[in-house]
């Protein structure tokens, strides 16, 4: 595979305005990816890459994130086999952050807790504020248990 | 207004599968935002929110972020005039990144560059990978120096 290498960030407006990937990664080395479903728009979920797993999801097409449970790169779907292939890549106005729209394998989820977006709760505005979340999906589909086994669950308190 | 108050994270189950809100904040008090077009679907910026930023943004039905260059909570909007409405919140499955869908008013745009989207560029994926950035955008929806005069830009190096 042939190397990737990120630009310098030489000024302000070349990092805006310029065609050269400049990516900017957090203190802890890590930039947050959006990842959208490419067909219906929905946001799946919010995670992580280092520049290892921007370099792998740019250079495969497939997404790689970082994950800060397991402290390691994660190539989605190695065990679920639910990879999702990158259509499009796009990057921000200050490179700090990627949004991928995806098509997900198999059966389209991508939350781990089983659903197919990890956005399953929506929360009250407005008047309501502070009420319950409500479910926006009924059903998982998937079973975690079963295509996880006793893997450690990634959330953390 | 009324007080908003969150939950505290009580158990896995309890986050993930729960109606309660239980928002989780990274060690610098911050949680990413996912913010996109309800009609479009197109995912218009990556924010951050405190706290505080996060009971405004679902007690007004407005966004509001904490600007990381400006270490202060941003109605967003409140220079601008493009405001953002809250069409629908959503929480994730361990309650640490939240996406909103939001109708921008006046030209629409969200992206300080002038914009209508802070993600315009487009990265190269697969055999491509390396090569230069495609803006998708072709001309910007309004002019940040009329909006913004002389205020700094936020982008760093």
């Amino acid at each position: 595979m042939r190397e990737l290498h990120f630009h310098p960030r030489v000024s302000v407006e070349e990092v805006e305005e310029g065609s050269n990937l400049a990516p900017k990664f957090g203190e802890d080395g890590l930039m947050p990816c959006i990842t959208t479903d490419a067909g219906s728009g929905e946001a799946l979920m919010l995670g992580w890459m280092n520049a290892d797993a921007l370099r792998l999801t740019l250079q495969t097409g497939e997404a790689h994130y970082f994950s800060r449970a397991r402290q390691s790169l994660w190539h989605k779907g190695a065990t679920s086999g639910l990879v999702q292939r990158v259509i499009e890549a796009r990057i921000d106005d200050d490179q700090d952050a990627i949004w991928l729209r995806v098509e997900v394998a198999g059966s389209g989820a991508s939350c781990h807790v089983g659903y197919r977006s990890c956005f399953y709760r929506a929360v009250p505005v407005g008047p309501d504020a502070g009420g319950a979340l409500r479910f926006t999906e009924t059903a998982r589909t998937f079973d975690p248990v079963a295509v996880y086994g006793d893997a450690s669950n990634p959330t953390q308190l």
